[in-house]
């Protein structure tokens, strides 16, 4: 990137990585193509020295390529990216067939609320106005189809234009700050000529404006006024707390709330490790009929529900089994508020959030010694051997799902871990255990993407490296969950972040199985052997090529690589063998990329995912009648 | 599948199957979602014993689900069942998540006319009405976005409906009728409970007609009147046959009008082996100014050229430097037919061949002997020591570029081969060389999807086992292109196919760093152990589990799985290594997957992509001014 100060130009290529840096983007995603490696270059062909300082619109701060081995997966990690590091990311694919492999990774940020931008190298704008038949099109001369595919997951698109028509830096920030402000993606076709155009860098002096639209006084007030009266007049209100509050950064604003008023909280399963799971008005996970009894039972027996970014999907709310009626709820959105059935339009909670907790701050003590009375037990308990029953083993030495989720919350997790989850056994049990404080959640309840997870856990750990924490990142995904989106492993070995990746390994999908077909050919899958699978992706195992590595071109390419992860492959058949790993002090030290393949009974689940498959197979209606 | 005759009903589910079979699949491709359970239990549910007797509509043939590892390869996989098996293909995907992963794998199918239909299991039309919050949706209650995509890469796509307002049979005839017909994607969402809704099994007796509309008897009479006059009047008329003429099932036809006009005839890269290359009328691949000097030299000698069925893309035409002009072109197509710059609607070229061949037919002889006379020589021809240049090595022991597409051509390629190639390297390497009698090549010149070709050969094979042929199919590969779909080689092996898969091994993405950025780290990838590849997709090394996998439920679904391939890999340097692998006769036995790395020098290409290279980088204008 070139340095540049306000009076003067930049090309177009240059600012938009600017940008980019501005607002918090250090790593971009994605697969060379050949109408991206001119925007490619630019990452590179720094002309100014490597800065942090975000402060100053002249010097850029360096942006690294980390080339993904697909789309899919540069679509997926660029999703976790941005969850943990809380900022925009970036996905940089070629015209139709890289943008378009990536699509189901962009779609899942439109629907779980990820400001995700989506950088696409387009051909030169006069191959357009010729209709040429260019290699990536559909062969008919058309050249927008495909934006208007991306259009339908988007909140903001362009096709960016150096003929004069455009002011290309304001049609930047336009796109940029909609993603941003709506958390959901964007979508940039960057045609090849246009990344070298010349374009005013004045608007680089000023930051996008991330923040939320201000709050209809008026309408905010009426809408407080309303909320306090409820609160006051309930005998038990209760807070859940959902993903939205941490997609648009009101978490603060949150515990503020349960603190200032005593209040009991829960999560939902996308809103879970939002607040701190030890906190002692914390009251578990709350997922409709689904939930742990006594959870269940506690939230029903409150009057009134607070919702706090709530998402009211089949997956999030145990298959829309909420008993409150709405007429017992209030909703807290980013741009609304709805009581009972009373829609507030422009009042956002970021702002309603801290005079609410303001108001309900003086009957603090009573109401919590209420929540301290009230409050159930979720706690990471071991089954008994009656509780685990089969699929314990004849001998109860076998890993059944109620166990392994009790133990990894009581004898693994730690402050500070990042733990990603795969829709599935794995983000079904998770939310069972109980989470150490400071710990971060990851999982794709609304989305529900098969392979998600792998390429996701690549963008979380490289994000906690960019946050220099102390950290470790742990992912759990089933064996057939893997297969889709397995080469990305290689990514995080060559980029040298060291996660746990416990694969479930049951000889299949045994959520679908759950769900529909338990004997069914379709739900197994390809044996694979895990152990292998580091190697394979560990690198070379002898010198490799002996022409034309040594030479400048070759060297150069390589001069900024990172040292590779080492790797280790654990199979673990018995909860002693797993009690004993997680008890080793060496085991818990990331300094490695770890497999952990966990060797668990076919035809298991947690509780929770073989009551929503119950509600599911309802709703779908397998069988012939 | 269960049986029904033309009084009877059956269930949607079922026509959509039988039809399925009727039109030539018998293998569906795809991943397992919640949404297409249902359908897919029809494939084992089946009350009627398997038949493969196509007459009758009452029994319909059993089709095999094949699991692929994701769904973007499951899309490339049935592209390339259908290219082998020229019959229409089929991939079945889940709403949402699912149905767009696939898309790039659809949208390569529209763009290089592939007769792929995308069944997509979707919820239940009770959701829709209710605008419920699904998973797999994008949290909006809509559920018509993800059609309205696939819309714009499918030439007929319909949502079945069983409320009385559709006639579901008749739907789903017209998107497949419109989907053989032309030869391009169709798209079906099938909603859950659709499934089993009751249809007249009525349709099923009568074929779905899948001929091509019959010509414009006059504008046929005046065009063929037309193209006798003008090749009559040529001097040195020339045929070249391309991608269409394959993909509309007009290769007989063809061949007849070579053989009775005694003309000579080329091949683009995308009509490579349409007809035999061992033909003696046959004078090469014709790709504009970066063909061989002297097939360039004989086609632009030329002063009329007969095109069938033409694509002029980029990268099947030279970057558009065919020299003769229009007004000396005649291009007969599917639908219609172009003399000089005149267009006759309604004339394709299925029975105008015919006609034309018969008309041309008085001078075969005369046409003949001048064939003969000025035939290029388009022979495998090993390069010498300074031809192949630097990339010999200092000893010339390496395997060049130059060097390894002539000795493939002369040393390994036999009679019955399927010859898959990505694009790369690979796809302009493999066109200079000549290929052996009845030989089948396939490749994605106008796509060109990097990592296509894997899951590709994968549908080859099956399609290629299906087809019951002696045959051996064969992957050329790079390594970079390699890590985007790696994991279908698991697929091959469980399926028990046993393609060759040769791996050319150079460091990275060379197509690119022709292009632009030879030192670029963008254009380097992760480095891999391809010996690993093969055990790690080659099953347990151990007894998996112990428990669950001997129950009746886990019994049954394995028991159609077939015997799984053998492996075998194989590490090559040299030039002596290589021609001695190919003269082993226990290597060309096609009894294992074997996947062969090739080890070639870094920064080397074969002379066509060199030359495309140049234009690509002037066309998209990389760097700065």
């Amino acid at each position: 990137m070139s340095s540049s100060s306000s009076s003067q130009t930049v090309t177009a290529g240059d600012y938009l990585l600017q940008r980019l840096a501005q607002l918090g983007v250090r790593s971009l995603y994605g697969v060379p193509g050949d109408y991206s490696l001119g925007f490619l270059s630019l990452l590179q062909s720094s002309s100014s020295p490597a800065s942090t300082d975000e402060s100053s619109a002249a010097a850029a701060p360096q942006i690294r390529w980390v080339g993904n081995a697909n789309e899919l997966n540069a679509a997926y990690c660029a999703d976790g990216y941005s969850r943990a590091k809380k900022t925009l990311s970036a996905v940089v694919t070629t015209f139709g067939v890289g943008e378009l492999s990536a699509l189901n990774g962009i779609a899942g940020a439109m629907s779980e609320r990820v400001p995700v931008v989506h950088i696409v190298g387009v051909p030169a704008s006069s191959a357009e106005g010729n209709h040429s038949i260019l290699h990536h099109t559909l062969g008919d001369g058309q050249f927008d189809t495909f934006e208007a595919m991306s259009a339908r997951i988007s909140v903001a698109h362009t096709r960016l234009r150096a003929n004069g028509s455009m002011d290309i830096p304001a049609e930047i920030d336009r796109v940029l700050h909609q993603t941003v402000v709506q958390a959901r993606p964007g979508y940039i076709a960057l045609p090849t000529e246009v990344v070298h155009a010349k374009v005013s860098a004045q608007r680089l002096s000023t930051p996008i404006d991330t923040s939320q639209p201000d709050n209809d006084e008026r309408a905010e007030a009426a809408a407080l006024e309303e909320i306090v009266k409820r609160v006051k007049e309930a005998q038990d209100p209760i807070i859940i707390v959902d993903a939205c509050a941490i997609r648009h950064f009101v978490l603060d604003e949150v515990r503020e709330l349960v603190e200032k008023s005593g209040l009991a909280f829960l999560h939902t399963p996308m809103g879970k490790t939002a607040l701190s799971e030890q906190h002692p008005q914390y009251a578990g996970v709350y997922v409709g009929s689904i939930s742990e009894p006594e959870v269940k039972e506690r939230v029903e027996s409150a009057d009134l529900l607070i919702l706090v970014g709530s998402i009211m999907s089949d997956f999030n709310s145990g298959a829309f089994t909420y008993r409150t009626p709405q007429t017992r709820r209030i909703e807290l959105h980013s741009g609304h508020t709805l009581i009972s059935y009373a829609r507030y339009d422009g009042v956002g909670m970021k702002t309603l959030l801290p005079k609410l907790s303001a108001a309900l701050a003086d009957d603090h003590d009573r109401r919590l010694a209420h929540t301290q009375k009230t409050l159930p037990a979720f706690a990471n308990k071991l089954p008994s051997r009656e509780e685990e029953g089969e699929f314990g083993g004849p001998q109860g030495d076998l890993i059944s799902q109620a166990y392994l989720w009790p133990r990894v919350g009581l004898s693994f997790l730690r402050s500070g871990d990042y733990v990603v989850v795969e829709t599935g056994t794995s983000s079904f049990g998770s939310v069972e255990a109980r989470f150490p404080e400071d710990t971060t959640y990851v999982t794709q309840v609304l989305w529900g993407s098969i392979g998600w997870s792998v390429p996701c856990t690549l963008g979380v750990a490289l994000a906690a490296r960019e946050l220099n924490k102390k950290h470790r990142v742990i992912l759990f995904v089933g064996d057939g969950s893997l297969q889709l989106t397995v080469q990305e492993i290689s990514t995080m070995i060559r980029e040298g972040v060291c996660p746990y990746i416990f694969v479930l390994s049951n000889d299949g999908y045994e959520i679908e199985r759950q769900i529909h077909g338990p004997d069914a050919r379709y739900n197994n899958v390809a044996p694979w052997n895990h152990k292998a699978i580091l190697s394979a992706f560990s690198g070379y195992d002898e010198p490799k090529t002996t022409f034309g590595a040594d030479k400048e071109d070759a060297k150069k390419s390589h001069a900024d690589d990172v040292p590779s992860s080492k790797t280790q492959y654990y199979g673990v058949r018995t909860k002693a063998e797993l009690d004993a790993l997680f008890a080793d002090e060496e085991f818990n030290t990331p300094d490695r990329l770890r497999l952990i393949e966990l060797f668990m009974p076919r035809g298991d689940a947690p509780r929770a995912l073989k009551r929503q498959a119950e509600a599911s197979a309802k709703l779908n209606a397998y069988e012939d009648d």
